[in-house]
């Protein structure tokens, strides 16, 4: 049977490729979902891609998923705030990576501590939207590895 | 009159019974729900259960509620983030009691703090779902004696 | 073409005349956005109001009204908890006044830091509901220096 | 054979129904042993009261007292304080709750510490003197279930 | 009798119009005076005001002026380092509104704090020198409302 | 009927004029208790004087004289300990001024917070044992101005 | 030859009597220093007393009196901010006693910090207008010693 | 004439060799006391051994036994939290070692920190009841040469 | 001309499939450089590959290579310790990815820091040596990208 | 035409060669400023020499002085806590050396902050008063290489 | 087969005997080495020491030993920085015993923090060179137990 | 015999010149170790100078000319994170100023902090390359003084 793997992507990520460009790239959200269907694609694995603003919703949807193997996931804003998505993760127990676009780092001090960067295996950070690429390929030997 | 007594529980808890059962136990939320309905009944009590993972649903719900006696409330995850629900307490100045099934003292630091002890008449920690049952019984005391 | 400025009140602000009307004044929602509307009219501006109390459904919101010209924002509570609504703003790159009807300075110690006070042209804060008339003429001085 | 529970309290609770009744309550430190004491009794288990002003006594009481099954205990002020009384529960390893009978959450910063609600099960905070009667209903169910 | 408003401005306000215009704009201190006390004389409210460098002069001032009905005041760097103006306001028992022209939160994090934000009825920040005529605005209302 | 006046020493006090006399002067407890006691007596006001090294010793006794009109008290050590004392003396409501032989802010850092001096009508601090005789004169002062 | 104390008091304090009097009572300034000095000259030693809002007024008049044996000091605000006035006592070398007439420990706690308490002898607070004439004492007594 | 040095345990130490043998081993307080007065002994120097889970006790203690030439001391809970036994040695002016028989800073953050171990000679940690007679070894050391 | 990418390794990894294999996995340093080197080169990349114990060391290899057109970096402990080894990077101003085979964020605080991150393009924690071969991938893009 | 370069003394700098000679040297502050005026006229530099112990004093003459070139400043205490110095300094835009006698590093550490090192060119500490014969060569230098 | 006990001193070590001897004492390095490599050959083990400057040849003379049983450590300045050597011991996964001579918590802050008390067996702090023997009869003491 | 002044240089140091130009100027480090050498000989004074990136080899070449007179120090990124060269200075027991070219109080926080500037005499800051020539000229002097 088919692996499933979620692709979530939190607030403000639907703006991608129209906000700040500068910041991060003008690749939009259907193309990177479509880049990174397409490689899991190619290894028999299937991608479910999700966006919100809304932190109830995202924990809704990953309840619903819960049968997923494995979770890419770039929390956006709740990064910093969200207790509840990192319980729902911890609920369902599913692997993730924890992906940033820009890096976090090099901007405001709150954007430095991460709710869920104790809770993944790892994260991949300031590598533009090529890190879902970088990610999905660890998805696939993740998998491999554990299959 | 009958009085009216709200249960209200924050994010994941509709998975209670099936989320880590070694820390929750194996109740699951429907059965916690009718149990505490039914000891308020035996007391002519009327209680109003409700669960979201969502913050403004939340906040929505217990708006609309406003006229209740009583609030029987398991913040979640958002006991240690959400202004906007202790807001919506005192807005609608309800005396409430804070539930928590694990005891988030041996948790990580950040759950150490809570946005509703302060404002809370009191609060039961670590009982697991029994402590829904000592505080519904503390409703029950309260309201008898503020008749 | 007319201009348009967009109203938007946080959580719990649905509330207003009716919570603690010693703190937050007699003047209901629908007051407030009558008054602000009808300044801004006689300057021959558009005013968009809304209302909230999910942080979810304030982003899409906005992001929806990306195209208006300026912000009078009240965040309530989420003033001091929402990276995700300060990434919405900044994302739409929409110049903005924060205001707050009670003095946020005197009251708990997490209401002192804002999420959004460095982000904002300035801030009106504690002159009750008469600051959104403050705020309004701001904007209307703002947008007639930069026409 | 029966089962025994300690019912310790701390300093000044000898005080009790007679320092600041507002805060406390009415009722005598000699009648709340009799409640917890007779509703424990219908249960088949001793109760076993015990207070002291000393850091010290309180050790050695508890010592000596060490073949118990469970500990009801007020640490009054030690809570913030004692080490040496949390080291003397954690040596002769019994499970207790901690019970405060005003909501310490209300009170002065250095009351919101507790060397104790990290090895206790759980802790019943801010219900009045009805506290101890919650707290003594969950070990009767504690000791059914582990007997 | 006419009401007496005070004007006053801490150090370097004299600079005004010359100093950093990028950040203060061209507007100079006798031209700003002038705007707020034409404001409230159109109001019959008498404007007296008032600049200096030194803190204890302007305790000094504030002590002689004791009689005014309103204060309107821009502490300059005073704003985080006085205690001694703070008191000096407490002890006349003013109500007053602290200004700021440049935004205080875009700056270092020393002039994030103010000694007056809690005393005073509330703020306006960052308005540049538009502020004054908004908060004599207010106080014309706070006048009418209280006479 | 004549007045009570507590004199209260706590630990280590007892080596008044053998410990480190060059810190603490060449005067004993004994000769330090006749002194003040003399001069209550001059003014027909009874001392009753107590020393001890244990914490919930000075607890007891406070108890036992709660009846008191004024406690002179210098907590030694448990100044910056104990809130088993405070509380005592809350509970027994007692008005009290606390004294310090050496000044406390010329020592190490753990000996500038003391859990008595909000509590406290004030303190005495630095003046070596000369400062009890002061105390005692603010407690005649004190008890004629309220009897 | 007769010997000097100097009685400084420092911002604000020319209001005594007149300001909050349930926090500082009524006794004036003027009737404060008249008591201080006849004590004084009581036992042959002269006073000179001084008020100023000004910190470097306070700093200019000790400098010009640095001959005297002793300084009764109340540092009003400047007690929490003033590095000068401290570098000026240390600077002309001279014993002294710091004197606050509230409590300053039940106040802000940006009023617990002095920056003159670890280099007086020591302080009377918390005592009214009382605490000067004790302090007047200590100096009688001070000067009696080291002559 | 023989030199005397002390052996003195803090709370909980008289529970050694059965509470927690995993992390303090089996050998009992009885036992421990009995091999470091015989290494004393070989060394013509006399033992005195006490124990006591009481702050004011062990400070009695102390007082009384003021002659002796060295102090062997395992504070126990009382390393964290007493000043007034750091107060008591400072005061009788004994040389003294702090022992520890568990490494405290492999434990809770709290147990980090100590009152003695800045006016200790030095310390011994985490080396099991072994680490007494090290200590010991070193009293001998340290009485030879300074005899 | 051909490219050079730098690959360097900090302390103790020259230990990696020795140390601790369920933290490091199995592969060894030798492995390891050889793999990345392999995929560089089938992109027409020199890979120039080197580890060392001693800061001072790498700080001289990487002046020595600042011709080198891009740097995958194991800070190993040096993450947390060394500005020199920042200032080196930045000093022969080549754009760089740090890597981390554990996920330095489940380990201990002294962890969660690094002097590399802000200064970073992005970077690659927690994935195991195969986050070695996606940082590679990511130097090849990127160096496409900028040729 | 010949540049002007202030020399700039703060609070108690007038006692300096009288007090506490150990720590600032026995040259008085007229010799000084002889001294350094010296040393500019030989290089056609005008040198303004002041001394104030009052900050808004300083700042007055430092806006009366805004045209000279250069600043040699050595701020005494208000290094420590004056905005408004800074500020003033900032508003009238002049390049200056931050001077201090002692070594502040080996003071309290509330003397380790300054509010000018961070907006001056640079600093000379510790150095006695042979530090402004320095910082005066660096003027001359500086001075040279920008006319 | 002889088992191998490393003695390893870390940075400025080298200067013993002649550095700071009021500190330090007056035995060099090498007489250190002797004796305590008599006291091991008399239990028949080998001991191998060693003293550098540099941190990362400490780390490069630990991972070529790793097959030794025990380490003795002094790492003087290293203590306090150094996170590699620390991991140098994880990793070659020896178990080992802290030594200070002087004890570390009578001077800077900076001393109190070490990077290796927690993986250590334990420490030996402040008991001068004396405190090697000590160290070295706890590792016979330690290899007696577990051969 | 001529007196000996060491000129020491600390990591990247070897880069002046070419590293960041705009920040530390053009002068290359053999132009500077020229200048300062041709300076003191002047004053018949011998300079020898030194660079290393190796925090060890600094400590080894400092114990090996720990004859000398005076030091010149520039520790560069040592500044901040070496105690171990502390200690070696503190060991040699020489006299020294410390220097940086650029001033580190505008840059990022943790180069705020020096472990040497409460052991130097003092310190030349953000004086470009031309702070050498000044700490040289104090070297001469000072050696002046004191031969």
């Amino acid at each position: 049977m088919k692996k499933n793997v979620l692709l979530v992507n939190g607030p403000n990520l639907n703006l991608l490729g129209t906000r700040e460009p500068s910041v991060y790239g003008f690749t939009t959200l259907a193309e990177l979902e479509n880049e990174v269907t397409s490689l899991l694609e190619e290894h028999e694995i299937r991608c479910l891609a999700f966006q919100s603003n809304s932190e109830g919703t995202i924990i809704d949807w990953l309840h619903e998923h819960r049968d997923a193997q494995f979770l890419l996931f770039n929390p956006g804003a709740y990064t910093h705030t969200s207790v509840a998505i990192r319980d729902a993760i911890v609920g369902i127990d599913i692997p993730f990576i924890e992906i940033h676009i820009s890096n976090i780092y090099k901007r405001e001090p709150f954007r430095h501590h991460s709710y869920f960067h104790d809770i993944a295996l790892g994260s991949v950070v300031g590598l533009g939207t090529y890190g879902y690429e970088l990610a999905a390929r660890f998805a696939i030997e993740h998998l491999n590895r554990h299959s």
